[in-house]
């Protein structure tokens, strides 16, 4: 096992981790995932609240923070006392990276500038996520997953044409936030290894959005218009819709390249209409879109959505099912891929959980559950910083860890 | 400029870019961003099919790929040639990085397996993004971006309850699979500092917008549910939704600390109703939905989106506007950050783009357009492969390059 851990790209980096609610979470699981250390800092005395933010104290920790949290280490230490301020510095003059989500006064007011900080370890990566940064007119603004979306362009362009505004199901502000955070922050290693020195890193959700948003929002922005929304359709590519199969599911059926399209045309037995309407380009399949959303249409209501997916697939023909919660849960693929495994958590039991998306042939990634609250403290305040048993029990007492 | 080229983390890497539609060149050029030198290799005969794929050969180039090339360099090389495949040994040589996302047997059918380029170069960082990456049931499967959201799970989330599958506005498989695809590539490089060795890096779009689901998607994959529609609300949060202004646009209002739900309450004048029915818990909030979004609505709705904004994130209240293509290009805020930057495209003139969602204090990214096709054979075949003005010239007369 530990010969497998030497693998991972992050093998023997160590990030602090101040981070609760999502975007900055996400962040962490990924450098966590990629092989860092990440120890994981709550408050001795409030963080079981982050750890039941939406089910209350009563009933399990929410899977919501089990599924953020996997494979990081845990830490108890109040940063509102003097001595836990004292165990952060030591932490911080030990630790490469840092991330954090507070609003930005909130390190300050603590003693923890970017200058405190660069003082104590010139060499750390300090790595801060908010809703819209630490400059610009709305800096001090709060934002969360859906107001990101909003001030990001993303719900003007999701939904049907004359349709309100609509949120993208999954929170991908928060998701692409942290993600971007950790690109960030490793290639701030990657330069301190030339350099000796660390930086300041931050990404923004609505910054995040707009990224997410580039090519299409992007495109309107270039040309000055403002982007349509189209449903599940493009308004430059035709086909690309969902249709309906025979057992009430569905498949998407998306076709750019010619050749593409006119094997889709023969499959489906309407060779012939490729011929008759001339769909020799995509301009001439866009005039055509009815037509051929129809005769798709028809084809595809006979079968079962893993039909049609298998015999589309299999000639070269990019189409996928729509699948829930329960049914990626039990994809083959996904299950073969690790991106969906098996853990164990002390309430839950045995789940199934997300893995990592970025995949290192040769390099074996074990994906373990999330930490209890404060699971780490002896290995930590012993291992790291040399506190003694009395020292230990002593700051326990006082409530600092 | 070249002082503040130096202070980028990814400065003195190159990287070869064999991509091609979205999410291989949002890879590229997210590492372009920060810092690394990519050149683009096109087809000195089909290239201009690429630039041109939406809109045909007449017009200007397409949108779509002058916001995905930026900051990027380009060369033509014929891999189909001998002498083509030859000049490429001697750049992945004399390269860092190798992006590409052909199905899989291609490279291997120009002679570029796994472990030819490996031989050629043992420190290369070898990246591929494919629909299901190599291994797995599905491998052999094409994909583009809506066949992923829907194999992903986020068309089965994204929309109102009852409604038909509906996929996100913005390209976010492609898009946040080349964030996580950029990822990998960067820890490999950090790696590599220490091993010397080169890894082999994998994305597949379907991993990443599952990824994306982690939270709400996971939360019942792990729990063994299926995941509901809730259009723009959460199910455990309330107040969490948008809500018409006077203007006629919309504002996003996401409320989870209990606090800031009652000050929310006492800014729009009703105090009372949260002593009435006891809203002090997240759990009675959801009880009484329907009351809270109508005293939201009533009182947002005699307001402009932008005053709304204003008051409830003065106070600390997550709120954002929905803001379309038109006002994120205008935005104040996003101009601030260089995240809408004007560049000078050579066909387009000066146009607005989406910049780089990873901000580095103290380290300036200049974004400059996309290459013309070609324009850099000079600079790359002649400065860094020592080749003659002859040897060019006799290339190019033979469509090599």
């Amino acid at each position: 096992m530990s010969k497998l851990k030497e693998d991972r790209p992050l093998e023997g980096i160590r990030v602090l981790d101040l981070t609760h609610y999502e975007a900055g979470p996400t962040c962490t699981l990924l450098l966590a995932f990629l092989g860092a250390e990440v120890i994981k800092i709550e408050s001795p005395t409030r963080g079981k609240l982050n750890r039941h933010l939406f089910y209350g104290l009563e009933g399990q920790e929410d899977l919501y923070f089990v599924l953020l949290n996997l494979n990081k280490k845990s830490i108890t230490l109040d940063l509102n006392t003097e001595r836990g301020r004292e165990l952060f510095d030591e932490l911080i003059k030990k630790s490469d990276v840092l991330v954090e989500n507070f609003a930005t006064e909130k390190m300050a007011k603590w003693g923890f500038s970017e200058e405190a900080l660069t003082r104590c370890n010139p060499a750390l990566v300090y790595a801060s996520i908010t809703g819209y940064g630490s400059y610009g007119p709305y800096a001090s603004y709060p934002s969360l997953d859906m107001t990101a979306q909003a001030m990001g362009g993303l719900m003007s362009i999701t939904g049907n044409q004359g349709d309100p505004p609509l949120r993208c199901g999954a929170t991908v502000a928060d998701s692409s936030g942290g993600t971007n955070l950790a690109l960030g922050i490793v290639a701030a290693l990657y330069r301190r290894e030339k350099s000796g020195k660390g930086m300041r890193v931050e990404v923004s959700l609505q910054d995040s959005v707009v990224s997410l948003g580039r090519s299409l929002l992007g495109t309107h922005i270039a040309f000055g218009s403002k982007t349509p929304k189209a449903g599940n359709q493009l308004k430059d590519v035709v086909p690309w819709n969902i249709y309906g199969t025979s057992e009430g599911g569905y498949v998407a059926i998306c076709v750019i390249n010619q050749g593409t399209f006119e094997k889709l045309m023969h499959l489906i037995g309407k060779a012939k209409i490729v011929e008759e309407f001339e769909l020799y380009s995509l301009q001439c399949r866009k005039d055509a879109r009815d037509l051929i959303e129809k005769a798709i249409g028809e084809w595809v209501s006979n079968r079962t959505k893993k039909e049609v997916m298998k015999v589309l697939c299999d000639n070269d023909i990019p189409c996928g099912m729509i699948l829930d919660s329960l049914e990626i849960a039990d994809d083959p693929h996904l299950g073969q891929r690790e991106m969906i495994v098996k853990v164990v958590h002390p309430q839950w039991g045995e789940i199934k959980v997300p893995g990592c998306p970025v995949k290192f042939v040769d390099s074996h990634l074990e994906i373990k559950s999330s930490p209890k609250s404060g699971e780490h403290n002896q290995e930590v305040f012993s291992g790291l910083l040399g506190l003694s048993k009395k020292q230990i029990r002593l700051l326990k007492s006082r409530n600092v860890i």
